[in-house]
């Protein structure tokens, strides 16, 4: 850690500071120049809070220099974590092809997309059964129905299921159902939704807030991890931002960015990043490009009578044509589907 | 409603379209131009959700003209809404004065400074016993304890008190305790929690989300309004953005913004929209010239030392001094303290 | 600055980072703990440029300790600037109430507005007439003919006049015409035009950019500051966000920011930050309350026929109304209209 | 174009609105529904513009139904435009691979480079004689030294050349050296540079503002093809965001929404876009996969001496593994170099 004092601070503050440090049984270094003082600390950074020193007087800057995620970062762990959903492997070199429907509608509908995607090749089967709508007026799932629809769907096309969990109490129910338990983005820093569900043995699917930053969706990881639960995928699904064109704006970057920062697999969800079926099949292709662990569409044979987020539903035909070139640029980055 | 269609939609994709409408027992209305052709729906827009219509073949956009939310909005309720907490009025003239520590720390930390907010002139104690944390290693909060302490030194000092409730399951105990019960900005969109405070009769400090537009926030309300519980005071608390020079940016322009859209009264929160103890008094001066119905500011007499957001804290004295010009303003404003 | 290299940098690595340092002159602090390795430069850093060492093998990262203006920077000028335009002052206590239409349209249409904004107090009459329009086929702005109306129309009223420079090479014809020359928010980093109008006498009205930091701001100062002009005066107008329902967003806390950092004056243009008429009396009370040094409001008799921005311009008759509070809340923070 | 009045407008208003349209020689077609009154204007909106209507009283949204921009159109052009950069052909299956250092520096430096790029497949060499920098202080070029340099270095390798125009004093001069003129995001909006330009026959490389929409830069993109100039190529190189570990935010589905909206081909520059050379390989290849016509990177042999931007310059090394795979994923795409 490195502290900046102002450029008048007088002995005293500086004083003030180092007792602070030694209080920690840390060993302050002292480097004074012309125009400032600054203070290093070498040592256990977690001792010290960074907040509080910054609250001192005399205080300009204080500049963590340690990572705030540990069991997340790539250095507690060097090789690439690969997560086992049922049969499926995401990660090192295998791909996830997470597709099906934004809502579980009913046991016809979802038999129909379920057959479709794993046809054209998704290995996991998505499908809501406890949707978080902006509007309390809109369709907000079939609960437990919805669930029991999925499990049978998902055994019928040998599929493992993912599905969300918007609330501790669902969690029970929602895991005797589901192969994976995914938090959405609104619940990303739901805190008590994360540790609850870090004491799962379930794989989860964590996506990225709506205005999280990478560091952000480690830290959310990390709450995950420290309660004991390793089997975790993060997904990149667009952030907001000012451009109106498209629903989010989807950080591409931030696959390579967190394949640096940790071992945790990574997949990318372009239907939700853009809201435009025009544009899902070119950042699925992308992502696999960028080093994606693989990529998260909705898909809906009648886009029109979806009862959630029908416009951004990919038509099966259109599944087909994206997966026919994801393969072929899988082949090129080294990868294949599960 | 209004349906634009594609340039070159065709004869069966408007036709489609007009079935749609029909089906749902709704009037189109058709237009054809030169360049385009547009379907006017005129009747219950509810019946018709947009999202669906958007995945016909043939149609571009379309344009809901009815505001999503009913029971927040303006048109519902023509006067401004007053909140009552304990004996405290908010809205309609009257301002909240919302201070105390980020979180309670302990009986005699917490008791110093309500005895300076007091004195300043606050009207409403604030004190988090269960901390939303960005870290999982870092200080949680007290608990129950945190709740009773808080609600002890309250009483004592005659003040109404609020806290944060982050979990469904917590709401019960937060009740036993809480004057008014807070939702914080990472859970505007936590909407099991929203339908649970919902059926609560506390009033509630609903704080807008980190990248929340005016009208998601609105969208909120309406989740607990719906559920029966009219005692709500909505909060602007920053948002995020590219400006590294403060912790968040305050949207001032959110104040008059509410008020023309909705008639729940709104409170400025300078304290962690900005981060920075040198810009909370001048923001909370805008805040009440901006027409706010009150201020939320974190206090600590020794920020240095408090367990969380420390360097974002006020000093007592410098509390004093934003309460001395604050005053003023709000009697130009013509309001007042409650 | 301080130099942070990497978890497992080599002894050659750190031995590399020393020798640049030395060779420009300055000195090395080494600061090796368990974890890291920390560099700290004492000396003069504007030898030392930060990106550069950046790219050195090993070096995580480069914290640069000193802000990168200094003509601009409140270090270098502890008392407020004090900038006069015409005879009206702008800056400590004197407030700028800059008022009139977006476009110069024609002498009758700015006659009467100008006598509109002069009897309600406002002391600046601004009118545009080159004008940076998105569209290649939106009015452009009436040229010479325009700047001659703004000179003639500000006279009668007894008014300085300010209006915007977009390209160097209208310099010399509006320097002619104007009391001061304005750099709008699209030309905020043309630097090529900064350094024009840096060699300029005529006082400056520098709006902030739409995607710019206060930082950035305060850079392109700088920049103008460094030609030899310091008749500078900052306009925060908003920055693009992603709420939609303003046309930017008013970063109301860049007002006191400013302050801290610079001795500069800064006003607050309500007008597009928030593009909604209903919004911007509001937001010129709160930015006086803020602090600044005054306020820019576009207003028109007839917006519906204005040629630029008519949606966005206040009708007189809610302009007067704007000024009687604004008076008021001057006077409670010790500031009056000059 | 559809004007939506407000719920209780008065037939006098409704009136007025009926009145100015028709003034202006169109048709309204008048929708009175229970809750709203709509009114859809069918024939030529470009007589009619948005703005002024919405200031109407009574009026609360205009919407305009028409793309505002028309040469940049793909309904203007169905087929995708090839721009022809000396003998390298951009668009329509044939990719650009612009690489080269940020700035030129001196002769022997640009050579070296050029050699390396040139042999790893790079087709057009880049480097700046003019550099728009934030501070003052930085370097800024070597002006027309620089050109000549650029001009002779790409010769030398049969490069054809492309460098930046900041103000429009400098395009006689650089249209001297140059093969292709780029436009700096900072001068996306400089509307007379643009238009000045637009009188240039040289091809024109238009970078996306920082702060700028897919639909503002089709926008600055009319200005130039309105005055006269077919030769245009886009270039998405990130935009402001909140997400503090990259320098900006690279927008990937820019480049298929372009695609959709503009005939005109568009390249993407990761270097900016990221500012981190550990990120550009992945985003070069994810652009290729996302449908981009070319690739913009930045190359220094020696990024630690590098004068300009060196941290997020890629070494020769690393380009030519870049392009390996690149090559790989242009052969998926149907596409190769020219």
């Amino acid at each position: 850690m490195i502290i900046v004092l102002r450029p008048n601070s007088s002995q005293a503050e500086i004083d003030h500071v180092l007792d602070r440090i030694k209080e920690l049984g840390l060993k302050p270094h002292l480097s004074q120049g012309e125009h400032r003082t600054i203070i290093g600390v070498i040592g256990d950074e977690n001792k010290l809070q960074a907040e509080p020193l910054q609250a001192i007087p005399g205080v300009e800057q204080v500049l963590p220099i340690m990572k705030p995620f540990k069991l997340a970062s790539r250095e507690f762990n060097k090789a690439d974590t690969v997560v086992a959903v049922g049969k499926v492997k995401v990660g090192g070199g295998s791909l996830a092809m997470i597709a099906g429907p934004c809502a579980v509608e009913s046991r016809e509908v979802l038999n129909e997309i379920a057959g479709h995607v794993k046809k054209a090749g998704a290995n996991i089967l998505r499908g809501g059964a406890f949707k978080p709508r902006t509007s309390p007026y809109s369709f907000q799932g079939l609960g437990e129905e919805g669930l029991k629809i999925l499990r049978d769907v998902g055994a019928r096309h040998d599929m493992p299921v993912v599905t969300e969990v918007m609330d501790p109490r669902q969690l029970p129910l929602v895991e005797k159902y589901a192969d994976m338990l995914q938090i959405g983005a609104r619940n990303m820093q739901n805190f008590d939704l994360l540790k609850e569900i870090g004491q799962s043995k379930k794989p989860v699917l964590l996506k990225r807030g709506m205005s999280a930053t990478v560091k952000d969706m480690l830290m959310s990881a990390e709450y995950i991890l420290s309660e004991g639960n390793p089997n975790l995928v993060l997904c990149e699904r667009g952030v907001r931002s000012f451009e109106d064109s498209t629903r989010n704006m989807l950080d591409m970057s931030a696959v390579p960015n967190v394949k640096g920062l940790s071992h945790l697999p990574i997949v990318v969800d372009p239907s939700h990043a853009t809201g435009r079926p025009d544009l899902i099949p070119s950042m699925a292709w992308a992502a696999v490009a960028a080093g994606a662990d693989g990529v998260h569409v909705e898909v809906h044979s009648c886009p029109e009578k979806a009862l959630s987020d029908g416009p951004q539903a990919l038509l099966p035909k259109r599944f087909e044509e994206l997966m026919d070139r994801l393969r072929r640029i899988a082949e090129v980055m080294g990868k294949s589907l599960s």
